[in-house]
């Protein structure tokens, strides 16, 4: 992450001071209905306020909520999808182009692969070819690198073998990522094996088993302490009874490397 | 290979005055965890040091080891891809472009394709193109061209029948490639026959079966015998206990055309 | 063929005095071993020296034999591929492109297309894709049209229905041809109803069942009677014990329009 | 001279067995009135049956004749102009572009430069980007390298300094040209020391001043004893009595290596 | 200069280890007359094996002198010329591009440009045009800044105000080069100046004064000490008696440090 276009961009959605990073994604509106996004402009204006470093959105709630996000935190710009009408998360459509994402203002632009599937060999190219527009133009790339898994219906139903977690995500680093996004093994040790054969920084997703709020605290916790910069988490903090008192939590953890007991006193503020 | 672009950028991959050439490819770590992948730099920096020619790599590795290899030695930009999590190494994908490649500096692309496979039709088209592009801006093609075998799903479990070998290289040769790189067939004999049959100069990939050093050493006399121009052997040489040693004892033969008894002498230094 | 660039490139391979074109194609080494093809400098200068009128080639063994041809006899670059070890002939793959074909310096592309096969859809497409890069540039275009007949897996083996040589071929023409190459039906009653309804020259391949040389120049002399322009023969020729007495042979039939007996006794000069 | 379409072409205005060029300009209709230019027709196909190697032509009289040379001799497409009417030699206009040089299946381009001129910084540049094109494509460019001389009005009239001509024509070489087309010096000594400075074949143009046929054999001997590879010389041979006789006697001069004496017999043939 | 292509491109002409470079312009010819230039190949063997990290030259050297130097050093191609024909040095024509160049295999492109001249406003742009073409692929450019000074007319005959020199030396950096070169003041103070006013590395032109050996050591010798990383030295090296013998005493002050006194030993050797 050396030249000057790719250092500015990034370092707008990774603090280069604190080396954490707070990315709220949005861009589940084509997954299923979920009331936190039928009109997000508060929720985002107070995610703003409480310290988040961006957002990753498709460029249809960006547009709505620009007033309340444009200028202040990082934008990162979704360009895969899949929808929970189609309902195979693994047939990640490839539906814009780099070059809109400069006419957006991005600062970033993310993809989802799944490393393994059948489709792998045009996934593979697909994203390589956006690596190579991020080059070009002097934009990150983050990447989203889930692998197949056994379980093919169900990517989202882990545990993974931390072993398969640890190439799909280096395959992201070797092809063209700047940043990677990734699942949580669920423990530090196995995931301070992957974030060490990733060449670049590493966030970990939210994912799909917490239910308990100072779980998520103790899991960034251990993140954090596995060596990744931080957390790419939408739902489990939008879906939280207070979204900007858990931001400001997970900062403490993050920022100020407070203890989870420290951390949680945020949540009743 | 005589245009001034594919002359100058050839000559750093192959030494113009002993026509040889020890290419070492660190392109692995899509297809399995490599401990000496984790962080390379220092025996990025002591290959160099020991006289290779150049390095194989993804954008990734590239990117992360710049400082160790920039400028000192060729750089051959990896542009297909399969992973270990896919396994199935015949679907290559086309992940990257020969524009991208000049972007990074690269002296020469590398594609892999298995000739014969189901996806032959594609796949040459694909590695045609590639060529195309590579002839326009004056940039060596290393076509990695492997016959598809009889056994679909274990390409590397040869041997091969030479004849096999023989069509599949020189389909290289003629779809563009301005240099080779296959598996050695185990005996000089039918080698020489695959090496005569190439318009272009010829390489050894390391392949899957000589576990022993000392075999290294004599199978690479073999090859040298044969008119090939010399290897490109990554994990036979970076899984090695002592990797400059074994690449000066490889020079040795490959330059200073040394016996393997003389060459051994360079393992223990 | 009337605009400047088509005129001037056709008649490099089809002599505008004599209206007689021999046209060697050399392109078989990615269909098997030919002992022939292994270094063809000597034999390319016997037949340029003998009087053919240009080589069909892939870019391999055009830059490799350079010296040998280049300006002195026309060069059609060949721009679709099948292996011997996919072996399904069929299955051609448009492995470069019209502009790559000018940075070579050829006189003409050459496409092969399977008239009937499943692929009909895309290789239609292509091929008609490739006539338009060609009528752009002023290049012609030499169309190999084969019925793709009743057995699928063993096209090389007919003789073919007349009626469905003459729809290929017109198909050729039709779709972007200039000139087409095509199988001899084994009779010239109804070769020349072939060569009536295309619209352009037809010349013929060597076809797979001629042993005796006497037999070729007596095809020879058929076809042009038929109204042909020519032929488009390579292992026919160059498996000859004595390649450039069989030219010399079949220019004396083709320009000089000799009887096959006063045309043999160039054998055996 | 070595990539395959440079070669190819170069080949087809330059014998490459003989290394000996004689180039026929008919370019000067934009330049007055010339009778032989009228329906130069039957003239162009004598001068093809006699032997020249090519043709140096504006687009509109290669399409008139079309029929007379198209590929049976090279084609040198002029893409510089400056009418008689503004009578300003030295104002050549770049009026053509190298992609209609391939449309119309010109083998090589030329173009005039003045070195030295107050629009030499224009002109340069022109001849620069022009110089780009033909290594993109793979085509020569002829190189008219003129000094401008201290009489600027009439640069026609030299004889020029030799030194003034050498730099000139290594203006040529150095900013991109193939080969070389400029005026003798008058004198064999100084004219060797021009081709030595050169790094491309010489040829020259027929100049202003010699008006006895014997003494252009005689200027021709001494320029191929100065090392130049042959002529380009348009109005001295097609407004001689007997153009092809006088080019039968220039191939024995250039070819043959005969005596003026000895060429002098074609003359009257 | 941190992204992969630049910083590959870079470390061939700027050795990374020892942060020095002697880079030898060949690009005269189009000035004058230089019997050192006439075949320079057995030289440029020379200067390759003594040491030197790269060459300036056109296209046309580059391409005659391939074999001596493709692949081994550094080519730094110039895209700007003036003749001595025109003899007004100040009116560069940017005559090629950067494209070109890629093709060609340069590892940089060299631009001059004569600060506050007339056409400034032409100039400033041809080059920030050639600077974002570097930026985009990845090859770093070679700004030659010159003041204009006070008299335009033999803008070589300094000694400059290192006041002007300053600012032209700035204006490279701001307008995108990567690497300067330009006249050294004379004096290491004020060359001190520029060094630390240039926000890239600095290097010498030979400049037009010195005439003894030892002066050009000791001129070395301060600009060393000044900061500056290199000489970019043509005539000042090829006329001198022994090009290798002077190069080897250069790289023992650069590289070794050496004083004046120690390095003229290599004078003789």
């Amino acid at each position: 992450m050396t030249e000057l276009g790719k250092r500015i961009r990034m370092n707008r959605i990774l603090d280069p001071v604190t080396k954490t990073t707070i990315i709220i994604p949005m861009d589940h509106a084509v997954e299923g209905y979920f009331e936190q996004l039928e009109d997000p402009r508060k929720l985002i204006q107070s995610l703003v306020d409480a310290g988040v470093n961006g957002f990753l959105m498709r460029r249809g709630l960006a547009k709505f909520s620009s007033l309340q996000f444009a200028g202040r935190v990082g934008f990162i710009y979704r360009i895969t999808s899949a929808t929970s009408l189609r309902n195979k998360v693994t047939d990640q459509s490839f539906v814009t182009t780099v070059e809109e994402a400069i006419r957006l203002g991005a600062d970033a632009v993310a993809a989802t692969v799944f490393v393994g599937s059948e489709d792998e060999k045009e996934d593979l190219r697909m994203f390589g070819l956006i690596a190579d527009e991020c080059d070009k133009w002097g934009i990150p790339l983050l990447g989203e690198m889930m692998p197949i898994g056994t379980k093919d219906a169900v990517p989202f139903d882990g545990p993974y073998s931390y072993e398969d977690v640890r190439i799909a995500v280096r395959v992201g680093c070797e092809e063209g990522a700047d940043m990677i996004k990734t699942y949580y093994t669920g423990d530090p040790e196995s995931f301070k094996k992957i974030v060490r054969y990733s060449t670049v920084p590493v966030t970990i997703a939210g994912g799909p088993k917490i239910r308990n709020v100072i779980d998520i605290l103790k899991m960034v916790k251990e993140v954090m302490n596995s060596g990744a910069v931080g957390i790419c988490m939408g739902r489990k903090i939008w879906t939280y009874e207070n979204p900007p008192a858990l931001v400001r939590a997970l900062l403490k953890i993050m920022v100020d490397k407070a203890s989870v007991e420290e951390a949680r006193i945020e949540l009743s503020t």
